[in-house]
């Protein structure tokens, strides 16, 4: 071990709740008395056949999930699922609306335009706001409308589902799934990652109304094709046995913790305490984000001092365990992700270090 | 643990080396000293690219990969590749021809014919032969000539490379990968799944040619294109980081272990030790294969007391600990996969149990 207890604060792949690694650590040669690993096992057996079912029921309860809806597990992470929701949905008009509020949702809508036309919602978009859906631009004949509830790199948050009448509505939670509640049957299809909020990475969860399956271009992989993953309940090929397995166990901790309530409890506490000291540093720090769609999962912030005093409260920071600060390297300055499995206590070490750093340095 | 020790001779997801479990296991929390789990680490981290670039080194040494060959980490699995590998390579006369010699290459040749022409090398295949390479009917406007080098399902494995001029030469090792030596310069595209011979499910690597780059079809998503993730070294966007690293510990195991020439002389020292249990049985144990393309990695075999008899040597295996040994339920009969984890004393273990199951059937 390191002589400081590591802090990990880094975007993704994130900090795991130890009980559940400790757990994983514990059956890793011999998952529930089988006398094998978890990755040894045959994704057609019954030992795996049950650990996929108990995943998805899992996560089922935790969000109230609708029988309507198919729990996906499906491969090649949130870029993986650009392509996916287009190959899958955008057939039905040949169109498709983008709402871009960051780096992320703009990945989305270039891979998007591979597959049909993309009309951009808000073609004037600045960075740290989220214009008011007066001013939208939404599409009649859109075969969906896309966003990105919470952006990674800019720390733009939705705080509300954006109202898109009959078209259906799709959704990149890769940063804030499970942080909070939110009425799945208000959507078409919720996608996530799982390597901030609920696992390691290398699996994507995707959330998806039956009346959207069998749609898909004709050219679209089968691994892609969210009907074929939906009749065969996500073993359609050998799926990412390892992840299945981890994110359920992270699932179950979370039930255990309070379920999404307890995790938004949390959340409100932890990301308030980091905007509060930006607050009270009197300029010390910057958030460049409107108030009103703060991201409570990823907070980046600037210092005063420019690049210099970033870089000092980096060093600082790193001597007392806490890594992985810096922000993306598109935006620079300072990044702090409050993912589920960051605790209260380690929010408030940090708090504590960014309050006292407004005094320390450069006295 | 269960009373018997288990012997997992699975086709996969299969047994994995306890030495490469046993160091995952104990570093799960804490990689070399860092103080969190691989699984935590920022894909971005010194730490991570340093595992990303040692797994790649690791596996160019063990087959001495040419420098003008890409190693690609991808996920999908090898239905995933079914694609890509069309995606990426048909587009430069429009067809491909496809070798089919079992339940995989035919799938690979389905998933292929959503991109272009499909040629069927063999067009009267029989499952358990492979027809001599003069009867075979190679176009010469191929963008690829593809097959599969060892049928998991049906047991059938090349005992040569193909010989296809200056056609590319693609082939899915998924089964046999890194149980032998072959010359990488004879081949455009290798690619194998980990999940039998050297990982966990949930991670691909495709070995790709230079000069391959480039020439994928307008649609294909960013986390198949080759070209994009060989541009970005495997870290396009978030891979799956736990399965390159324990990748990369089976390569090491591999290399402490003899190498692919190690893995070669004890995989013919186990799959030899079968074959004779089945010849020496006297048409009690039968293979449909024939004698020149019989898999040293999958063996099928029925036992001539048809399904009754089947049964119950199941049930015998059992009661030793021996697990996973049903065939594919396209097939029936027995399968013992003997991939790189299995042991010689497992092996014996096994034929053993076959001899003396000859004399107590039934007396």
């Amino acid at each position: 071990m390191p002589e400081v207890k590591v802090i990990n604060f880094g975007a993704g792949p994130a900090k795991l709740p130890e009980e559940v690694l400790l757990e994983v650590q514990k059956e890793l040669l011999n998952y529930a008395g089988t006398g094998m690993s978890v990755m040894e096992m045959s994704h057609r057996s019954a030992d795996y056949l049950n650990i996929n079912n108990n995943c998805q029921n899992s996560l089922r309860n935790l969000l109230n999930i609708p029988d309507n809806y198919h729990i996906l597990f499906m491969q090649g992470g949130g870029t993986g699922l650009f392509a996916a929701v287009a190959m899958n949905l955008i057939s039905r008009t040949g169109s498709a609306d983008y709402i871009v509020t960051g780096t992320w949702s703009k990945k989305a809508a270039k891979e998007a335009a591979k597959y049909g036309k993309v009309n951009l919602v808000l073609p004037d978009t600045k960075i740290g706001t989220i214009q008011d859906q007066s001013e939208w631009k939404l599409s009649p004949d859109a075969s969906y409308v896309y966003y990105c509830d919470n952006e990674t790199v800019d720390g733009v948050e939705f705080p509300y589902v954006p109202e898109t009448g009959d078209v259906p509505l799709v959704t990149d939670m890769s940063s804030n799934f499970l942080t909070r509640p939110f009425d799945v049957s208000k959507f078409g299809v919720v996608f996530a990652g799982a390597q901030k909020n609920f696992g390691p990475s290398g699996i994507v969860v995707a959330i998806v109304r039956d009346d959207l399956l069998g749609s898909a271009l004709p050219f679209t992989p089968s691994v892609f094709d969210f009907a074929q993953i939906a009749k065969e309940n996500s073993v359609l090929n050998t799926p990412p046995t390892f992840q299945v397995y981890t994110i359920w166990r992270v699932f179950e901790w979370i039930r255990r913790n309070g379920g999404v309530e307890g995790m938004q409890e949390r959340s409100r506490l932890k990301s308030g305490s980091v905007y509060e000291a930006i607050r009270n540093s009197k300029g010390f720090y910057e958030s460049p984000i409107d108030e009103n769609v703060r991201s409570r999962v990823n907070i980046p912030f600037k210092l005063r001092g420019g690049a210099d005093a970033d870089a000092e409260f980096l060093k600082g920071a790193s001597k007392l365990g806490m890594t992985q600060l810096k922000g993306h390297r598109s935006v620079g300055g300072i990044r702090v992700s409050l993912y589920n499995a960051i605790t209260l206590e380690e929010t408030k070490l940090f708090v504590d270090y960014m309050n006292r750093f407004t005094s320390s340095y450069k006295k």
